[in-house]
């Protein structure tokens, strides 16, 4: 039976997506909504706006708020969290290989290995070697999918994902789509999207 | 019996500080909890990160993305919302009219009834003949109060209210503060700055 959907539209490096990632499962199942995750980068975004580095950096105040307000949201979720350095990590390839694991199904369960890679264990999610290890962990060949996710084909897919977000009016993370073009930003706007998905969600062809 | 307290940082001109004046009474008696209202000015604050008009003006998808969610969490809230010309509104006659408010025990129905002209009715809150009639309409000698609000204390008063936002490292509006020195940012975290007061909060001599 379909369910009605909403994408999750995440940067690997993103604090506030971890927070999300972890929870937006259970948060879904509850309310009887697919999840489509849609890992994608907040890069060219944020260029796009004059930004060469997280707002969080550049905006001292925001971004010490940031770290705290993060310690304590995790806390409320019983997550554990530490600081990534440096700080946004490279999140390319974690992209790429997500997209990987969209059409190969596992993208939910490496999503959340990356992040608590990431930020419980602090660490570098930019490091192939540490990708190759979650993806063992996962079961994957992690040579064969790394080849893949750095192919062209799949280079090319993740920049038509970057257009899509920007076409889509994306400008953080995370970010979620109800009924194909309702946007929540923010992992504060979880339920609201879960709402609208309910009320307004259309049944979709989308794989979940 | 004193109460634990939280400080209520807003400016005027702020779109979701609107939503957490016109709801931050009921949530803070909820929990048992006084609120202490201080109205400042966001414009020396943005200026100092190089920014000359809000961030919503600055950043067009994140401008485009806030409307679309102000009508959607004032429409949750069950509040009338209108968008107003131009935004920002100069909100500096009016937070130099409520301190004034606050030395004299009406700051709360001032301030709600500010945002209610701007939010609700579209009006020009810089104008000092909207103000004197809301202050008319609060019972109080609005050509007295307006002159005591623009006299030279209560304006070296309004700047020293800027030094003390800037030293505690608020960023943006509605900010609250709990126990004096935690500080949580944006409409979203007001329950969470009620928990915290309550599980933290000294007992303040503050006046509410």
């Amino acid at each position: 039976m379909q369910r009605p959907l909403i994408e999750f539209w995440y940067d690997f490096a993103s604090t506030y997506s971890y927070l999300a990632a972890m929870r937006i499962e259970a948060a879904a199942e509850a309310a009887d909504v697919g999840v489509v995750w849609r890992p994608f980068l907040l890069g060219p975004i944020f260029a796009a706006q004059g930004w060469n580095t997280s707002p969080f950096n550049l905006y001292p105040e925001k971004g010490r708020y940031m770290w705290r307000d993060m310690e304590r949201e995790a806390a409320k979720l019983g997550l554990p969290f530490c600081r990534p350095d440096p700080f946004p990590q490279n999140s390319l390839l974690a992209a790429r290989v997500g997209l990987v694991g969209a059409e190969q199904g596992w993208i939910g369960a490496f999503t959340k290995a990356v992040f608590r890679a990431e930020f419980a264990k602090g660490r570098a999610i930019g490091d192939p070697a540490v990708l190759a290890e979650i993806l063992a962990g996962l079961g994957q060949d992690a040579d064969a999918v790394l080849a893949e996710a750095q192919g062209e084909t799949n280079k090319a897919r993740l920049r038509r994902v970057g257009e899509e977000a920007q076409a889509r009016g994306i400008f953080g993370a995370p970010t979620f789509v109800a009924d194909d073009r309702e946007v929540f930003w923010g992992n504060d706007r979880l339920e609201r999207a879960l709402e609208w998905a309910v009320a307004h969600g259309r049944r979709s062809d989308w794989p979940v």
